[in-house]
């Protein structure tokens, strides 16, 4: 039904015939069985909206080669999870991230790092979404993921500062100092939990928890500080000024141009900052 | 039954004795049939809300008549659907905005120009909510408005550009060229999807799509920038100082008094640099 | 069956043994009679996050005393009703606030000062989980409650002033001056209706309404220009450096790191300013 639906569209579509076919494409890798049916619910009264999806959303923006679907998908999960507002959305991106090979497991850890910049109801509300996901998936999270969260070390702080460190080079550490005169114990809370607890976990490389931040710090667009920390932070493990970029235009599609376009003002910034610096 | 509650309140009613009757009159007309339906709601456990919302939000705010009950209303809609937070009011100001004489195809427009400001969940479950109401009131969806979206300009950056120029007059370029050092792609999609595609698109007039445009970068609060090259959009276009206040006061009401007053102070800007100009 | 599963997680614990009791301590107190489900839902694929909002949630933030539970539990409500996109831990945390001691009439109070920083629809949404959350309870709201709306005050905008001076000192009447310019009435409505109507309402005191602004503000992220005025109001009407600096700090659990750190931030330009002051 769908591809008949593609023919009619075919002679509507301009400037580039390849982007509705290129989208397409992405889509199926990204939906699954039923990778069309977002698409053609709107087929009654918004058509328009579907091909925009398709065209702009899927034959754009993520099929761009800077950065694989992969990693894109889990950052659209933590976006959408972190804003809270869109759970049909986030399902299909659940299912989407399933589709493209991330493990339960690894979701699950995605949605762990949501507590940090979005807290804890968005985080537990991401679970209720995967959980249903799992389940229509038949998915079982091993008794391995179970015990992910028992550390044995027994130094939180020691912990979070060494991974603070780590994927910060200092300017983690200066907020964290920043907050002696007035909040000291909301920095303590950012090096033992933040990075002591969470970030540390061993579930996803620090590249891919750092392009999710970025995801999620974009498309909130409430927090420009810790924007520029984590863009700092993804090109010190290992992330590409093209993969920063990559992640930030993305969230124009899940969160609107101007997530997009705030964000990409705070990465000229820390583009500027570390070419000056040696 | 609404009736003997609005004499139960009369006495309490001070200032401004015509404030509920103004608001009520306003509500009516927004609400049609069970217009009272959500102050009836509010009786049991908080019939303060209720006074306030006929009072304040339609007495004080909706009726003021320098901007129509008509352009108010779909701004309303645009902004609760970027906000993605409140879908039982989206759906009954979608039926408002029926109310007061706006075509489903209408409403569809400006949820599709949702993408642009709020990203595509956004606009998906804003076209969710409207297909339900549309289902309860029985409207069908033209056959026209199914192919409202295949335009046959084969250069889309092209006509955004032309879109463009003809409604930022140079303040929108800026940002696209301010874009080319570090994510050129992204000026180019402004050009050519949300320009090109979706702001260019025959449904509603440019005033109309600059003040729901408006409405939604005042209620999501992080869109600043944003703000200013659309307030300066609207007036290029035809809105007036006022209807520009007016619109950016309304989403007191809808998104609370922080979200109105920090707007002001965008339009001061752009009112006094306006001024400055020739 | 949680004390068997806290059993399990006791060898797990490190750095302060005391963290998970003193936690369970406290949601024992928020989440009454079935205190461990949102716990005990967790079980199955997030067990990490279920001990994260025990230890951290409760145990390191919540447990604080320089905060009272009771005041807290009423700025994690009105900050996730402001929010809007959390309603089953909305409804969680109604429970916890009537389970620590609010009465019914006082949260709806607190849910009546939403509309002045989120906006009606927010409020009317946090009413619905209230009238939810009261049906399963068996609380009836008094004959009372339903007639504090009832000023009889025929002036509104000079109660509105009064109140404005009494909380703000000045900084809030500057506010209302500033808008003379362009939108005049704005300042108005801030006045009669924010002030005069709202938050001049005998239920709760100046204090607890400026300790959940501060939460609503800080949640939010957008309102920062707001936040400072009534860090002000909170220090004018009794609260302390500490009370503020937990209230924003708590935020860190409900709407993340990013939203708390930003709002010490503020914080701290608040407080200096105070301390150059005579």
């Amino acid at each position: 039904m769908m591809s008949e639906q593609k023919e009619d569209k075919c002679d509507t579509i301009d400037n580039d015939s390849n982007r509705y076919e290129r989208g397409m494409a992405i889509l199926r890798q990204v939906g699954g069985e039923n990778y069309d049916a977002p698409i053609r619910a709107l087929q009654d009264i918004a058509p328009a909206l579907g091909r925009f999806t398709i065209e702009f959303g899927y034959g754009d923006v993520i099929s761009r080669p800077a950065l694989g679907l992969k990693p894109r998908q889990l950052c659209t999960v933590a976006a959408l999870a972190a804003l809270g507002n869109a759970a049909p959305q986030l399902r299909y991106h659940i299912h989407g991230a399933r589709n493209v090979g991330w493990s339960p497991t690894e979701i699950i850890e995605v949605l762990i790092l949501v507590t940090v910049y979005a807290g804890f109801p968005a985080a537990l509300n991401g679970i209720s979404a995967a959980r249903e996901v799992f389940e229509q998936r038949g998915d079982r999270p091993s008794g391995n993921q179970a015990s992910l969260g028992s550390e044995t070390t027994s130094d939180r702080y020691e912990r979070g500062m060494q991974t603070l460190q780590r994927v910060s080079s200092g300017s983690g550490a200066t907020v964290v100092e920043s907050l002696k005169d007035i909040a000291p114990d909301l920095g303590r809370f950012i090096v033992e939990f933040s990075y002591g607890d969470v970030i540390n976990r061993p579930g996803l490389d620090d590249k891919t928890k750092e392009l999710a931040t970025i995801a999620m710090c974009t498309a909130l667009g409430t927090a420009q500080p810790q924007l520029a920390v984590h863009i700092h932070a993804a090109l010190n493990v290992g992330a590409t000024v093209e993969e920063v970029v990559e992640t930030i235009q993305q969230m124009a599609v899940y969160a609107g141009f101007p997530a997009a376009l705030n964000g990409i003002s705070i990465a000229r910034k820390v583009f500027a900052d570390r070419t000056e610096r040696p």
